[in-house]
């Protein structure tokens, strides 16, 4: 257990959460695991503890192991009991009173849990760790699968969505903390590029800025060269004259909200005309889509939107000929572009996914088959309070390019020949994080850079 | 899967370690789960992969998911199928073929593994994610039971044992490079403390110069103005002008070899005289620990050795009185100095603590009850090519110090009006990795200062 820092908690903040699944369950009672830090090679060496983001939205508090329990109006935390000699090793652990003090909720011992719900109608969310998995099967009779959730977990998978989709004004204020971290990464970065460095050297320049304000990275950093390939981690790889470098690094509150932004920035500080000729293009389509960030506006349709831009700038540039719109309505844009405009961002750095497309997709809407659109993380109608990615790029993927199911749908639109002109570009990509908002939308990692 | 670097491996070593532990086993096979990355909050967002230390000791190459098989002279690595799309997310992925042909070993798809040892006696190490134990439980029937071994079980997690615990020179040329890293993050963290700066911010300091080399923490980073919370994580605290700034930082090769090392440093740059004082005794016990690391010789001797340092120390400066050899047979010293002076160090920073004391304790050693002594994890009989670490410490910890229980112990011996002298010195440590050889010891982190 680690010490819990009451910096900035603000218990109404959880009360009214709590409060609103409460009242939308009705009778039915809500288990909601913290989880427990997982073992990195073994049992005693674990991760640093990161407690489920369901739990921190109504809880806060990042206890491991505990249980918080939802019932209409009451709520209940229960803690499992201190380790031994925990206050020699940890420092003094804060008493369930204070904890109840402090969190404005009632605090018992784990060993009274199984009682205090039985004989009631208990939902949970699925957990992904074997200790936590059994305590709730022990509490509740039954385990949670996340591929087979009962209708009374649906309930709770839909009100969660409900809830956590619109961010109240703390999460807004938390994002806003991590994209400040993210800032002074991204600025760091930039002054660390310099032709003969390594990916990791930059990286590190980066991941110091978030961890000198005491917080962590939403997801794995991607620094590369290498920016074609998506899901890169930074390397030992040297930094050339010539080369791109993609920064896809976000830092996460110490609340734990998520921030994610990607910039791409040349080693030499100037982009050659072939990689400006395709970053105008990403971030024109950026800029198109960031616009569109609106109330009522469909997601997918600023995915389109971004795409039609893409196509058009790949068709002046040469690289894609013919009808835009078919071109997009076929997905030959895809070859370039192959991944969503972007997705939910909240606690999680792709909120929800847990979740699976419960969250991402409204009701009666499913994703599409097509390559391209079908990797697409987000379609529901926009509405204020909602918070998303929005991240285009153009990519120079050999496994793509390479490919003949593609080609065979791009037919002679993919100009095979200009591909060894933009040879020096391989990936940039553009990802801002974007408010939905009553007015304009508002870019909440403006300040970076682009 | 992220992508395989091959920069450094070498088969030889690890051809040569598999057919040691083929001969140990006889007719046994050996299946050696390569583990799967930790969900952090949600499924697809990971901790970075870290395989699980018997397979990166066995076979070197971090594949998620794969098992592989030693059967005397005989080894396959069996991997899993690649992800969908995994060429476009991840770049090129190594075909069977060329793991095979760079890490000279049978390489198989996973779906042939549990006919291909269908009827042999198998063994297998107990690992702690879900995914893989069902995976090992559905490739020999059984699941397999950290607690519970089974007879074939134990005799591989003896034979483990026996081979991991004397370190072949690749395993020293790697824990020396993570001692390399871990020597440029002491420093960066001594010159970044200054009164008024964070511990965060130190953390910082040292953890980038870790990160800009390719490499991970081995274990979470303490970096505390409160080293009398043994395990205390760095937070936001701000540097006072009188604190001591405790660092216990280590790195982790790209290899996955561990280094773990602890520096005491004034903010100031000039120790108290109180702080001095404690210091000495602390430098004192770690001299006298190190030059105890020789072939033959009796851990837990070592344990007593530098607890008989402390105690003479702390007698001297009149916060214990009595007889020194009473007071260490008592544990009296141990309310200064609660935990043991090392452990083994290797692939994991407690080398094979997934085996319980089955690594730490020779046979028929076992834990003693008494407070101090029972949180030694190394009670074995020296032998050239282990590595310990030696890490005194003199700690004021109230938990302690107001422990009734503890206070019986001490009678009079403890001397309480001495206390409120030492209020600034509250926790030091000094840690170095030593390599126990034919000869001297070897401090592996010399160059660390102190």
């Amino acid at each position: 257990m680690s010490r819990i820092s009451w910096d900035g908690y603000d218990a109404g903040v959880f009360r009214s959460r709590r409060s609103r699944l409460g009242r939308a369950l009705g009778d039915l009672v809500a288990l909601i695991p913290a989880g427990m830090p997982r073992p990195r090679n073994y049992p005693a060496n674990v991760h640093p503890f990161r407690a489920e983001s369901h739990y921190l939205y109504l809880f806060g508090v990042p206890i491991a192991g505990a249980m918080g329990v939802v019932d209409g109006e009451r709520a209940v935390l229960f803690v499992p009991p201190p380790e031994a000699d925990a206050a020699l090793w940890y420092g003094a652990i804060p008493s369930g009173g204070e904890i109840a003090e402090r969190a404005q909720v009632e605090v018992r011992p784990m060993d009274q849990l199984g009682q205090s719900i039985s004989g009631r109608a208990v939902a949970c969310v699925a957990v992904h760790d074997p200790v936590t998995d059994e305590a709730v099967r022990a509490a509740i009779g039954r385990r949670v699968d996340r591929d087979r959730l009962s209708p009374e977990d649906e309930r709770l998978a839909d009100a969660m969505v409900a809830l956590r989709l619109i961010h109240d004004e703390a999460a807004i204020a938390s994002i806003r903390r991590a994209a400040e971290a993210t800032t002074m990464a991204h600025r760091a970065g930039r002054l660390a590029t310099r032709p003969g460095r390594t990916e990791v050297e930059v990286r590190a320049a980066m991941e110091t800025e978030i961890v000198a304000r005491g917080m962590t990275v939403a997801y794995p950093s991607i620094v590369t060269v290498h920016g074609e390939v998506l899901h890169n981690e930074a390397r030992l790889e040297v930094i050339g004259d010539d080369d791109l470098l993609l920064a896809d690094v976000g830092a996460e509150s110490a609340d734990g909200w998520a921030s994610d932004v990607t910039r791409t920035w040349p080693a030499s500080g100037v982009l050659s005309k072939t990689q400006h000729a395709i970053y105008e293009v990403v971030l024109d389509a950026q800029r198109t889509a960031i616009a569109m960030v609106r109330p009522g506006v469909r997601y997918r349709d600023i995915h389109l939107a971004a795409s039609r831009r893409i196509a058009e700038g790949l068709v002046a540039l040469g690289l894609l000929r013919g009808d835009v719109g078919e071109i997009v309505a076929d997905g030959v844009h895809a070859l370039f572009f192959p991944h969503g405009v972007g997705h939910l961002l909240g606690l999680d750095v792709h909120d929800m996914e847990d979740l699976g497309d419960r969250a991402g997709y409204a009701p009666g809407r499913t994703r599409s088959e097509q390559f391209g659109l079908r990797y697409l993380r987000l379609d529901r109608d926009l509405a204020p309070g909602m918070a998303v990615t929005i991240e285009p790029g153009i990519y120079f993927v050999p496994a793509i390019l390479d490919s003949p199911e593609l080609a065979a749908v791009a037919g002679d639109r993919l100009v095979r020949s200009e591909l060894a002109r933009f040879a020096d570009v391989r990936g940039i990509r553009i990802e801002d994080d974007v408010l939905c908002t009553t007015g304009e939308p508002e870019v909440i990692t403006a300040a970076i850079p682009k």
